[in-house]
């Protein structure tokens, strides 16, 4: 009830228009829900449609209520007094917690992370492994690595002169998603037919709707703009200034990221790929959620063609290894954001990292003369919150097989995980 | 003009704030209008999609039309002066009316109960009966429930100590369109093969894309983030808090009613079921309308499993009556609908309700020792809410029914609506 | 970094929040991109969806980078200082340009017209020539055009005593694309079948998808709001007061267009007609978007009307010619863009007129008693600037047909463009 008392203020009008901003961006990313469960069923076959769906359902719904109980208290518990680096311990369920919009943002975020695992597990696990691997998700694993990279108290924030930098989450959303679900997709082994049971080459699975695929990419774009730009928690101040530079920055990426693929991919095979150029695109968003707010617009395009290789070379890199990625998950989200840190490191200006700061730094990008201390400080975090990811989903995924929890049976794949568990077809044509 | 000479003072841009706020609600709220078309889309059999679409979009641009021309002047016409606490009679087509961000927000409301309607009645009455209701609806039926309940001087405010509370229309949108579609489908009888003619057996009629469904429903939970906190229509003075609340709340009821539904059915039947999970997210969305602001968390949190059991009992219910509501649309906006009425009666706290007010008072609700008055008062006005709906839409559907205007002739309708009304199918896949 | 020096400021306040306006309303219009490749794919016959959704992509991505490097700067540049008329020529990479939040807005209406364009051009040309007129469009007829429009110095500007209006692009993005369109459409010739080689009479080829079509056009109808509200480039001041016009003109004028072109079908024929229903509340949106601001409402309702017919006489009108265009998208952003932006010459009150130019003028609307002037300023541009877009498109389609880039040959044209340069068909329904 702050706001009564400041009623009719300046200083009341400026921190609602803060939090409304924050609300609306809120709004944005619990959206990407909506893009996020169009793109994974799209690009599965039409028999694995509605498990997917009932997944992307369980992940959001089990999800929030436990990051509403746990998570939250778990990542931003005691931000403002000096406390634990390694975990939160207050403000579980709510309670005693007055800034809400702050809260709903964070809550949209843990969201987006746990959805992108069932991407890389799609059209071979059980239903109910998404079950537990929300819930271990928002109540532990994402919890600690948002704690370490973006409270105040966070260990990763105390290291070098700036801390680790992650503006909107490439490390924490989408570096924690798609390490987990790599990690899933790998224990998981690949869907049957997915590699030639002689050759070991691939045979493509094509999803049966590239409409509904590329809608849900279409809106997870327009949910990334909440997603990148309310990460200034606010328009006052310099906030604005930095939250349309963050819009026109990662719409340039997205778009180079997209172009570079579909051209380079036209040129090599004389065809034009939709999901390639799509992911492309998705990849550009992740990789501009840490390094948005840091950059000018020619660096931008940069960072955007080297995205769209980045992802390509993730993607073939999977395939090498045999590894199924149905949505190419790990290489959009993992990879990118990966690249979207390291970035972070080599084209932040002065200027705008001060800016972000609220405070003059020395350190900055390496190619802008900021020398390397930003770069080995992302690296290190990058390195750290992968080995937590790795090490709890490794945990996570070999009990879940040891249960028999993990993978369907060879009869029921093949047969469409629809008519096993989520009781018929997405789909009835003939009626 | 009134922000003109405001310009560049504090109260000019406090109010222009405010305005925003709603402007950007009511955009949300349209937008739902996607929700609904999709959601009603995706769980008809694909002969009837075109039709329903056709609905969707006679509701949305005749209703809108006849709101701006009678509809808003019934519902909201002298609300500033003391005047008839029955009807509004001033500012129709906007005459003389200027506070047009709020004129808007109402107008997408009355979009959204209307629309509620076609969902009941799906699959098998003539395109043109949904004419009819729309302009009864838009143009009588919805604005007068609004002005009881909503405006200065509405009746049903006057009950009381504090008068019916209903933040965002739990009664006035979800009861009004629940009721009203309740009635339709009761006397239009239910879809051939949908009860055995012989044991009476309900046999499913499986919709054709869960996906489109899903999509709906993705769609108009975001929208009502609109629907929902726009209502503060403001953010200043305690506007922002109120939203703020209200988006948390909201969210956790809809995730906990979603997630108590799609668990009960799977400890019960060993599967997963996406359309009755997200029927029960969208009856948390219902319930939430009306009390979403005057809570705490953990009370969302019951509110929303009780949601759960109230909309698989409404389900049930009308299953036992041989009532074949095609999306369940009168379990889930009249059932859930009541419930939230009833629960600003049991769960609202005196702060909550305090600052909703903008004043102190002592009736609040039951469950914190506020006695039984505002439970009563909610209970009272849903009861005449709902003799209003029953008794205008027995009259409408009896006229419509006597007129050979509702149900579509057998064979027309296994046939498909489509094929018969709308100039061919919805989808055409070989060409 | 304006904002920081005046952190804290009411001033810094005002100006936050007036980009924050702009920077939601470029959300909203980014979004439109979905909407427009759902309806282009939906109302293409399921072998080309695939293929036109590539399009989608690739005017998005290329286009705004090309917008970025070259666009903007040949519209905007030089815009605050006494200049060159005719081209702008500053600011390209957005070197030295700080106010972000225009230029994203600006960004996002140049996407809009391209993506027009494909619309026009459906399942009969190669995709790479939507890789030309891309780059040709976004950076440099669409630029012109915006440059003489709206710049400050632009030269349709300084005509007469308001110069031109056109407050939301009803000229610069509605006509500029429907016209490219139809020139294209014109000189690529009708798809195989359309119409009858003998009689000359035309044939339907309905689109694969309603529901996906009906999709994207609610979501441009949301996209809308920004695109129109988001045009009085803030809040402060009358900015609120205007733009909450415009919100409800723009509804009103679309539905009153839907209404009556799905009325007047239904009494000629007995049937609802979605596809035209539907591309007349998207007429109704082109011819709002130069209009809105300056009209009250029951003028919007006539607009509205009128708009109905325009399009349906437009889209008989291309049949009669026997000119193919599958979406009607000439009739839809031509025919009603031209209905829009004379209207402004025909309805604009003095006091409307007045409060968007922020300045008293004697020159308004000709049913208002404020004479000729500003009807034939209006007609003037809408030559010029169809003159300028016949020119360049001719030229432009006339090159790509001589060196074969336009249509593709017949047989692919009859197997579908997927199979042959998009790696296969758009769905999968059998796996």
């Amino acid at each position: 009830m702050e706001y009564l008392e400041l009623n009719g203020t300046k200083e009341g009008l400026s921190a609602a228009v803060d939090d409304m901003w924050v609300l609306n961006a809120t709004y944005l990313v619990f959206y990407m829900q909506a893009g996020f469960c169009m793109l994974e069923a799209g690009v599965v076959r039409a028999k694995n449609a509605k498990s997917i769906i009932m997944k992307s359902i369980i992940d959001t719904a089990i999800g929030s209520l436990l990051f509403w109980a746990l998570g939250f208290g778990l990542a931003f518990g005691n931000a403002d007094k000096a406390s634990n680096p390694v975990i939160g311990t207050s403000h579980f369920f709510l309670i005693n917690y007055e800034n809400l919009s702050f809260f709903a943002f964070q809550w949209a975020f843990c969201a987006t992370s746990i959805t992108i695992v069932s991407g890389s597990l799609a059209e071979r696990v059980h239903v109910t492994s998404c079950l537990v691997y929300t819930v271990v998700m928002s109540a532990f694993i994402y919890p600690l690595s948002a704690h370490w990279v973006w409270s105040y108290n966070g260990w990763l924030r105390l290291i070098g002169v700036n801390g680790i930098i992650d503006f909107s989450g490439s490390i924490v959303v989408h570096i924690v998603g798609g390490c987990i679900g790599l990690v899933g997709t790998y224990l998981v082994g690949p869907r049957i037919g997915r590699f030639d049971s002689e050759s070991g080459k691939p045979k493509p699975l094509p999803g049966h709707s590239i409409t509904i695929y590329t809608l849900g990419a279409f809106i997870i774009w327009y949910g990334f703009y909440g997603f990148n730009t309310g990460s200034t928690l606010g328009i006052s101040g310099s906030g604005i200034t930095i939250a349309s530079r963050s819009a026109v920055t990662m719409t340039i990426i997205a778009c180079a990221s997209c172009a570079t693929t579909l051209l380079a991919i036209k040129i090599k095979s004389g065809k034009y790929d939709v999901v390639k150029s799509v992911n492309s695109l998705l990849g550009g968003l992740v990789s501009s959620a840490a390094v948005c707010s840091l950059i000018d617009p020619w660096a931008a395009f940069i960072i955007g063609c080297v995205t769209s290789f980045v992802y390509l070379g993730g993607s073939h890199l999977l395939i090498k290894l045999r590894i199924d990625d149905p949505l190419d998950s790990s290489a959009i989200h993992l990879g990118c954001g990966i690249w979207g840190a390291l970035s972070v490191g080599l084209f932040s200006t002065q200027d705008n990292l001060s800016l972000v700061l609220k405070r003059p730094t020395e350190v900055y990008g390496l190619f802008f003369g900021g020398g390397f201390e930003q770069l080995g400080v992302q690296l290190l975090g990058i390195i750290i919150v992968m080995a937590w990811c790795l090490f709890c989903a490794s945990v996570l995924f070999i009990i879940l097989k040891k249960f028999h929890m993990l993978r369907i049976e060879p009869t029921k794949e093949l047969m469409g995980i629809d008519i096993d568990s989520a009781g018929g077809p997405a789909y009835q044509w003939d009626n």
